[in-house]
């Protein structure tokens, strides 16, 4: 299977520049050695934004006449919408129905038109739509245009921390986790790239050591808090990440909630509790990662606003 | 009295590189044509640290064996606690009796000396200090070297959105809204720096009307709950505004609440009442506001929990 290389980063790079931010690197006041790469202050709060921003940019322009479409009401759906609109073209998204209807709204509200489809249809409808308008679908992760663009995030890091020695990011479908650690292996190899995700959604650890994608049932995996981070991986990603991911450690629930506190609290930022984990590995399972200067991926900041008042007590 | 220059802002720039973050623009979700300038994020949470890294930077190698002292317990005292640890220097804070003791706590974790004294004589404590030690006093925004400092956000603002119309900018003592509009008024004369306080401490629009510093009673003052704002000009910041600020508006408590509110929830930044003024004047006082492409600056974190969970109902 084809990987993608740094050049690819590179060229993601470019085409993202006025769309997405440049986020800084935050030192984390608790700790020394550790910085934040805050992506929830992206536009639409998260770092999908870099994937889906790209890969709009990479359409031909027969390509993007017809427009793209996914199927994600979560965090992709609203960088695609965002993307598009930016870059003046279509996009529709296709959300399960029962999807809460803030996510309907803000999609809609980004100028995407939004289809409606019992949830086991996402997929097939998408496809469909792909098939009858000729529109460009954009899946969240299993690209190597959104793997590329979320590996810029990889280039920065290096750019603003040249001697940084440990990454820490959250593994879901593995875009992130692979286009980062594609980056960093080529301007930084001695650093490592170590992935985290719930113990509760634990499938890239196991699908790693099984060498193949193991897929765990969506009734273990709506157990986690952090709802971006329950799909499981592609091939495409698992190649990936078999090359180039230096290791991958879990956290507990209760350990996401008390990440989540530390970074609204001390950090100042309002963050979902996907984009906890990895401040959650530094913060309670450091004996099993390796030592030096640290950054920890924050990936973003959709959260319920209820569940953001219950880590302020 | 001699305003400071450009030129001081410039060199103010390069002695913070390295210990302040660079803060990106932050498109606000909510309005296209508005811009948030997040010094939140700040180590110590809040844009107080540009002054006083500055400050300190300044020192001659005499000066700095000898430390700097202030009198400050909100956000000044902790910027410049970690000013002074970031270059080696030692530090003294003079605090009131009674001031919340996790400010206190964590003044001190940023390894600085703290005396406790009675409010009323915390300036001639700290002036004590200073002539019986030799440190440097550093007042919060009464001096050229701490103007300079703030001033960097405009020089940021300019580089980062060239064509920008209108800054909107807190004002408490007025530093940092000196500091910005002389490097706002040197880079690009034809955009509008407007001042925004509370109207519960509305002492510098009605010095600037006097043409001589007005003082408000604490009495009055204390009631606004944007506590950074309740300080009042000194003749150095108002001869600076009177030159360069090109207006001022106010805002009232319930208006500081909902712009809190508004980015907690849609842009993701944790921030504290004083820091939200400027987006409340974006939010309900556009008519008194010249059109155009706006940046707001979001002062700073620093806000108790409960307040904080009391905006995201």
């Amino acid at each position: 299977m084809e990987l993608i290389s740094i050049d690819d980063v590179r060229a993601a790079a470019d085409d993202i520049a006025g769309t997405v931010v440049r986020t800084p690197l935050l030192p984390a006041p608790w700790d020394g050695e550790l910085w934040l790469k805050p992506e929830s202050l992206q536009p639409v709060g998260s770092f999908k934004l870099r994937g889906a921003t790209h890969a709009v940019a990479r359409l031909d322009p027969a390509a993007r006449s017809r427009g793209v479409v996914t199927h994600s009401s979560g965090n992709h759906g609203q960088a695609l919408a965002y993307a598009a609109r930016a870059a003046g073209v279509a996009c529709t998204v296709v959300v399960p129905q029962g999807a809460p209807p803030v996510k309907v709204d803000r999609i809609r509200a980004l100028g995407a038109e939004v289809r409606l489809v019992p949830p086991a249809r996402r997929l097939a409808e998408a496809e469909r739509i792909a098939a009858d308008t000729g529109a460009a679908l954009v899946p969240p992760f299993d690209d190597p245009r959104i793997i590329a663009g979320q590996g810029t995030i990889g280039l920065e890091i290096v750019e603003d921390l040249p001697d940084v020695d440990v990454l820490l990011v959250p593994v879901g479908g593995g875009g992130l986790s692979s286009g980062i650690a594609t980056a960093v292996k080529a301007l930084r190899p001695s650093a490592a790239v170590i992935g985290v995700e719930p113990l509760l959604a634990a499938d890239a650890r196991e699908s790693l050591a099984a060498g193949e994608v193991v897929v765990w049932d969506v009734e273990r995996t709506y157990r986690t808090s952090a709802d971006g981070l329950r799909t499981h991986l592609s091939a495409l990603t698992l190649a990936h990440l078999r090359d180039r991911l230096d290791g991958i450690v879990t956290v507990t629930e209760e350990e996401i909630l008390a990440a989540m506190g530390r970074l609204v609290r001390e950090a100042r930022l309002v963050v979902e509790p996907s984009a906890a984990v990895a401040v959650a590995a530094r913060l309670f399972h450091r004996d099993e990662l390796p030592p030096g200067r640290t950054v920890a991926v924050v990936t973003g900041g959709n959260v319920d606003p209820a569940l953001l008042a219950s880590v302020l007590d």
